[in-house]
């Protein structure tokens, strides 16, 4: 597979779910202009991406939905499926929980992690939740590979270090830390707080 | 206020963050290259940006952290608070409201609002939950001025719209969709599922 880069698989999971959006709706098919609007991008743009994952529609007629967003998930998805651990089962730790539960089955929590006594061996929104000490054990016994860490600052290095032992190759990183990783991980951060401080901002200085 | 970037307010409020995490382990100083260490940056950049904030502590003593985060909070935040609505109480909108229940007392989210009649006029996570109808009235009589959107990809457009009507000046936006607004709204926009499938997807390549 050529090098691919992040900004096109980000685009490619987005027309993906407008795509099942627009099949709740009931369309079938849709051109490239539409799909495009929708995401804020480029017809020719979308032209490319959908080219990129081998779907052989033809444009002009309009791309058949069911197929291309196929298309897109073998691009995208592992066939056999991809485990996640997430570490930190605080409020954001509980609240990604909910959210992620039962909605991918090809990308699931499979385990949950958390060093507080009252956690551990419970089942928090359908995902169990194990001692951190088990980190390894866990990870490598059900081939866990991508890990969500949503423990506070201070505890986010030490935890992403044991995760790239325990032979996790990418991390979704909630906590506001800059993580060091060796290159065969890649790191995604997301930081709510400081985005919602940034609305926050910009709203006020636009009201000036 | 000079024009700043979204770059700038974003580590300002990271830097923040990462003070708070320092004031909790009984730290009272820090030098600029500590926190540039801990937050990824460099030092020159986190001094530029102590700066801008007004913060005339000394470098070579290192900063009082307490002063600093008081400087910060003074830049960022608003003397008032300010008020913030979420429309769109399904997983994403209940994960969201009760990470940010109770957390910033001067960005508090004031208001949640679905069309669901088992979710209005309940309390959910601490933040009452009004008809979708009631928005404009709400948030003209609270002095709403941020907006979180967490409802499907589909309705999306137009809630941003009602909400821009309504008054809201700032839109936090977890739906998969580019948001068309006037120049006067400032848009931010958090894909978690996004981020999950980009990790998923170099997790794999990396391993090839």
């Amino acid at each position: 597979m050529a090098r691919v880069s992040g900004k096109t698989i980000g685009r490619l999971s987005l027309y993906r779910r407008v795509l099942y959006g627009l099949l709740a709706d009931g369309e079938r098919s849709v051109y490239s202009h539409q799909l495009a609007r929708l995401v804020g991008g480029t017809a020719a743009q979308v032209r490319r991406d959908v080219m990129a994952v081998g779907y052989t529609g033809s444009p002009t007629r309009g791309y058949d939905i069911t197929d291309l967003t196929r298309a897109i998930g073998n691009y995208l998805d592992a066939a056999q499926g991809q485990s996640v651990a997430l570490v930190g089962v605080g409020n954001l730790g509980k609240a990604i929980l909910s959210y992620f539960s039962g909605r991918r089955p090809r990308l699931s929590i499979e385990a949950a992690f958390d060093t507080d006594p009252a956690k551990v061996n419970r089942v928090i929104h359908g995902c169990r939740c194990y001692p951190v000490d088990d980190l390894e054990r866990v990870v490598q016994s059900r081939g866990i590979e991508i890990g969500v860490l949503t423990v506070p600052a201070d505890q986010a290095q030490g935890v992403a270090d044991y995760l790239v032992e325990s032979g996790i190759r990418g991390i979704l990183n909630f906590a506001p830390v800059r993580l060091s990783v060796p290159d065969h991980v890649y790191v995604e951060d997301i930081d709510m707080t400081m985005s919602l401080e940034k609305v926050a901002f910009f709203a006020r200085q636009r009201k000036q």
